[in-house]
């Protein structure tokens, strides 16, 4: 299943000239489709007035046959709504509203490398500050490993930091995993991350509604943003200073009711900041391992963390009015059954019948006339 | 205000007789009052037969009257209902269901110390492992000192690791704190925190439910966290593994509807485990400062915590469409509006205009016919 090819060279010269996550053109491509939305405003700028000269300030360079011509000969593909490839859950993002006037489904995704976007239903964003600590990048890549191992791909944005270590955890047991850049798809950003994208563009993918070329403008970012939180089932920020880029992407996530979560971390570390206030104000679940995030974003009983439990000891397994007279058995010199009564405050015939089933299970011995307690007990 | 001697010599009695916390008896004194309830220890054994025979283990060694004597001597008071000092907040346990059979108004608090327990009523319990760590005791410090300096006191239990941590942070502030004991409020218990529980005794109080000489038995424990709870308006529990008892004393704080508190740590962290299971299956609030302790248990409107933000800069008071058009503007060439306006995909009036505010601001400047980025925009 493939888009109509005129749809296709429609949506690419839209991408060509619209700002990603530029609302004004998006709702006007869902509303009226990509032909009827192109021809508004090659020919017909009366139909949407304000957004006509930002248009046009693009139109007389962009050639999209031209475009998706040379792409194509890179091995890029241009993915757009009607492909088989087309991740449909981005069409959540047609209801939800704005952030600093980026929003709306984007137009088409520019695509490099061989992983299919179509295959990411189960996939879980994880994202965070640049100004990462080393706690905060091994706990990325040990969960983006882990959900990896559980069949879950890893989308992130490939920054410096949390990015970078949420990307190589996965790439490290061998998982699928998506770098959705602000800029195009074809450019190494950051720089240090050349091998990085090289690697995704060969085994995962590198994704962005920026056409390629595009620089990472900053405003790009919250567009881009929108994209990484859509495709996923959830998104967890591992550490993420006040200011963070990635609690924008926490909050995409949660509005659009996929399930946002962070990590904690030391509350004296600026780095979990961010991740903290979100934690207390109810805009993100607490998660602490790959265990954690799979519980909150499997089909349900699929993964089932187990509650932490710590070793179960002897005494567990006591009643406690059998807990209460071992209390009282003295740890060497034995004492009779009278006295252990008065200091455990218990009638004598059931202090009795407590040292039997305690001296069965191995807590207490004899000790002369006495009782006391039996050297696995003092442990 | 005081409680009828009788009364209070009743109480004397049931507390040197009844182990802490054992509804049996606490229920019974509870419907019958201290007096009906040690006559029917005493001669009706039929009223109550199957606790009947624990009390009298130790009923013929208790002589209340003559140990309401001793411990005066020694400057400990027994308090009780009915007393002015006694905390009335702790008649809520009178509803709650048992933990481990244990439960239930304490029939009277053995006190050493100055600090009336009825001055307790804003306290705030910080509890914790005593297999602490560094982070934990430096955080729980921080926590009760800024408590202690917005007029909180501090309940916890004297043990080893965060307790103690939690009390030499109110003290560090002279902010009163308190020590709610599983032992006799005379016992030094455990020994290496002698020092602390005599400055306790000195400035603050030390309290149990337990006759002065009791043995810090385990089960007595169990009973002891619910007065911790009782007493406090919430529980911050610092550290935890999966075991600690300060676990407990959170769940307490929560079916006594008070405010149960965590504050998170590194997921890497065994100290923290227990902490981030209740964090996350919603048996506690994140806390991270006494800051948000504060605005917790605060009473409305009277502690609120600033949400962190970050340093603003210049950029935060643009526009989306000033920002989009500074992002195309180059860093040190300049460019003239037309090709600015390609770059950030807008109409070339609004680009123009753009420019001149953006000057304005301090942001852009001319280089020959062309624009670029300011030093101070740069950084």
């Amino acid at each position: 299943m493939s888009a109509p090819e005129h749809e296709r060279l429609a949506r690419a010269a839209l991408s060509m000239i619209v700002e990603p996550g530029d609302l004004r053109f998006l709702d006007d491509v869902a509303a009226n489709g990509p032909i009827g939305s192109i021809e508004r405003v090659a020919g017909r700028p009366e139909a949407n007035p304000d957004a006509l000269p930002d248009a046009q300030s693009r139109m007389d360079r962009a050639d999209p046959a031209a475009e998706l011509e040379r792409v194509a000969a890179l091995g890029i593909r241009f993915v757009v709504p009607g492909d088989e490839e087309w991740p449909a859950q981005l069409g959540d993002l047609a209801g939800v509203e704005a952030v600093q006037e980026r929003g709306g489904v984007p137009i088409g995704l520019w695509v490099a490398g061989p992983l299919r976007l179509c295959d990411l239903e189960a996939s879980v964003a994880v994202v965070g500050s640049r100004d990462s600590t080393l706690y905060g990048e091994q706990v990325a890549s040990d969960i983006t490993a882990g959900l990896g191992l559980a069949g879950h791909a890893t989308v992130s944005g490939a920054a410096i930091g949390i990015d970078y270590a949420a990307h190589r955890g996965a790439i490290a047991v061998d998982a699928p995993t998506v770098a959705v850049l602000a800029c195009g798809a074809d450019r190494d950003y950051p720089p240090r991350h050349a091998d990085l994208l090289r690697h995704l563009r060969d085994e995962g993918a590198v994704v962005s509604e920026v056409p390629l070329g595009g620089a990472p403008h900053r405003i790009r970012f919250l567009a881009r943003n929108r994209i990484i939180a859509a495709l996923t089932r959830g998104t967890v920020v591992v550490e993420a200073a006040a200011r963070s880029g990635a609690l924008n992407t926490l909050n995409w996530s949660q509005r659009l009711n996929r399930m946002p979560m962070g990590v904690p971390g030391p509350v004296t570390s600026v780095a979990s900041l961010g991740v903290h206030h979100h934690l207390r104000s109810g805009g993100a679940s607490l998660v602490t391992s790959a265990a954690d995030v799979l519980e909150l974003v499997g089909r349900i009983g699929e993964h089932l963390t187990e509650i932490p439990r710590g070793e179960e000891r002897p005494r567990d397994r006591l009643s406690v009015r059998d807990q209460q007279i071992l209390d009282a058995v003295p740890v060497y010199q034995g004492a009779d059954p009278a006295s252990i009564a008065r200091v455990a405050g218990a009638g004598l015939t059931s202090v009795e019948e407590a040292l039997a089933s305690l001296a069965e299970a191995g807590l207490v011995e004899r000790d002369g006339a006495g009782w006391r307690l039996t050297e696995p007990a003092r442990a």
